[in-house]
């Protein structure tokens, strides 16, 4: 264990934001290099467009594709570097371009604080609309540069325990029964998966899953069905096969049909496409039985953590997911699943080009390091 | 400036937990004193009674009263001390005698990490029923220590700016002319009066302070009026004498009513009595505009910023406020205090004894300090 610089310099008299004259010990703490254009004043942001390559072709009710572009983004300050990531899967909108235009149109150098939290992702936040990968990209590098600072990970210092961590379900896509079988079978250290549902298949997938594992499984129809009562029907017939909860069973605009669906169902219904950032999560409430919150969507973990509060406090499930996202994304995710009910948390798991070393899964379970932070390392 | 004691014995491979060997450099933060009791291993809880010494005889629509009986709580944990406060005026039920039968049931030396914030907590809760200042005072105490650790104030943490933070009110009783004119004069500090009224004097209370200042007011009706048409009609009166806001007008059981006057005010409802912990919150939406977050009330800061975020996200207004308290409890509330709309942080300006230095008023604002955990120090 090496010295911790900003206490090092604090004894010396030397406060956050003053010129480092001091030759500097790097304690190699999440790889925080000393970045040499660092001016002892502002907060110093950098990026780098990179494309995660996924293992499988990955389908779902709507499209199918190969490949997720991502951002990764880098905020130096006083010789600690706080890493973070925009995951962009095309059909929310964004892609390099855009998340290049916000990001190079930020001035984070006018902040010489980061603890002013909540004043940078404000101004962030009211930069441009949209962008929500990218603004979430900035809050995780803060939340990295911070937990760094304080030299805690943030489940601990938001209180939660880290044997609390849920189960991660593993993703299943909509596929042929033999492709089905083999991914089921790569996931057998999983205790429950997630299967991809909503189009003409799904009982064939669920009778495929279902002939290999006895585990529990959810599934996610991503606004794949139309009709309730089928809806209704299906959900019985799912929860005969072993099914725990039904993740954005229908068109996300439709509340009405949702909320009688929630009202009837035997499983809960969990909102995905449905739920994007704070405003949202009491205007679902009764419309579903609770939220899948995504860094990604609803502009990182400090907005995340406001709409876990909210969705308590109005009894609402929650669970934590994710896009396909390097160990970046999912290790900042990963610091709020003590608190939820299920997490999805298998992104860096699909991809073969992680940069990351972060949260691990062992036995199926969520495992957080004591690491400072978001607890990622590069690799 | 000191060594961390902290990073010092890590530096060392001397873990939090492990016992210590090493010379004690006690960095004095917050009076940090060393217990001797300290076994390296569980939380250290301590407590002793106080009574405050109110500066004028306190009247408010239903009782009178002198003094308030505090309980003054420390946890010790590796050297370093977390101060907490029950402040139990007699209407709410608790006592030194409640206080202290709860406080001794407990058993925090189970607990070896203070960052097992919400374990602890829960734990706390679980115990017995009520006692929620009791609760409070073991919050408040785990966030000084934690803070403490963590060597920064809640507000950091939490990322929030202390420029941010409102006018504080300060409050004038119900009294007669000459008191409450004498009152008055002596707040001439303060940019905005909170006035006690609800009982047949409200007019002439009003018109007393009126003829000695024109600042902003608030008013505080203590359940005080039993007809919302005739509540509504005083509202509109009260408007027009520069009242900004009216807190708890009607009995805390008559959401109805309540939620008939809030839709047909003039001026912003505030729930009180009506409110107490987290789960009140979404049960208010609509009756209230907004509720007034008191840590004695709903068992401290953990709870307390979970209201506010919830109330933020029902577009409620949040104020914070206090019972007369020292300035260990008022510290602790001012740490939220930058997210909300209105401050009633006068408690510790009402007694004669307090036996912490804390957050201070300047020219009518609250002022956090930057030093770590709730930011007090005992005289």
């Amino acid at each position: 264990m090496s010295i911790d610089r900003r206490t090092f310099n604090e004894d010396l008299g030397l406060r956050s934001g003053a010129v480092c004259l001091l030759p500097v010990m790097n304690s190699g703490k999440g790889n925080g290099a000393v970045n040499s254009r660092y001016s002892g004043k502002g907060l110093q942001l950098s990026f780098e467009a990179y494309e995660l390559h996924l293992n499988h072709v990955f389908t779902i009710a709507s499209y199918s594709r190969t490949s997720t572009p991502v951002m990764l983004v880098k905020i130096e300050w006083d010789g600690l570097v706080g890493y973070g990531e925009a995951s962009m899967p095309p059909y929310l909108g964004e892609s390099h371009e855009t998340a290049r235009k916000f990001l190079k149109g930020l001035d984070l150098n006018q902040f010489s604080d980061p603890f002013r939290l909540s004043e940078i992702l404000t101004y962030v936040d009211s930069v441009a609309k949209g962008n929500c990968a990218a603004k979430a990209s900035i809050d995780i590098a803060l939340h990295d540069l911070l937990g760094k600072i304080l030299d805690k990970p943030w489940f601990k210092i938001w209180g939660y325990n880290p044997e609390d961590t849920p189960l991660t379900t593993f993703t299943i896509g909509i596929d042929s029964p033999d492709v089905v079988m083999e991914k089921v079978k790569e996931a057998a250290p999983y205790k429950i998966l997630k299967v991809k549902i909503g189009k003409d298949t799904d009982e064939e997938i669920i009778n495929t899953i279902r002939k290999i594992t006895d585990v529990p499984l959810c599934v996610d129809v991503n606004q794949g069905w139309t009709d309730k009562r089928e809806a209704l029907d299906k959900i019985h017939w799912l929860k005969e096969q072993g099914v725990v909860f039904v993740e954005q069973p229908m068109d996300k605009c439709n509340l009405d049909d949702m909320a009688w669906l929630t009202q009837h169902s035997p499983l809960p219904t969990i909102a995905d496409e449905a739920i994007q950032r704070l405003d949202d999560v009491s205007k679902l409430h009764g419309a579903y039985s609770g939220i899948n919150i995504k860094l990604m969507k609803c502009t990182g973990m400090h907005e995340a953590h406001k709409m876990l509060n909210v969705a308590r406090s109005l009894d609402m499930k929650v669970m934590i997911g994710c896009m396909t996202e390097t160990s970046c994304g999912v290790s900042a995710a990963a610091q709020l699943s003590p608190m939820v009910d299920w997490a999805d948390l298998d992104g860096n798991l699909l991809i073969s080009n992680d940069p990351f070393k972060g949260v691990e899964i062992v036995n199926g379970k969520v495992v957080l390091k004591n690491s400072p932070g978001i607890g990622v390392m590069k690799i």
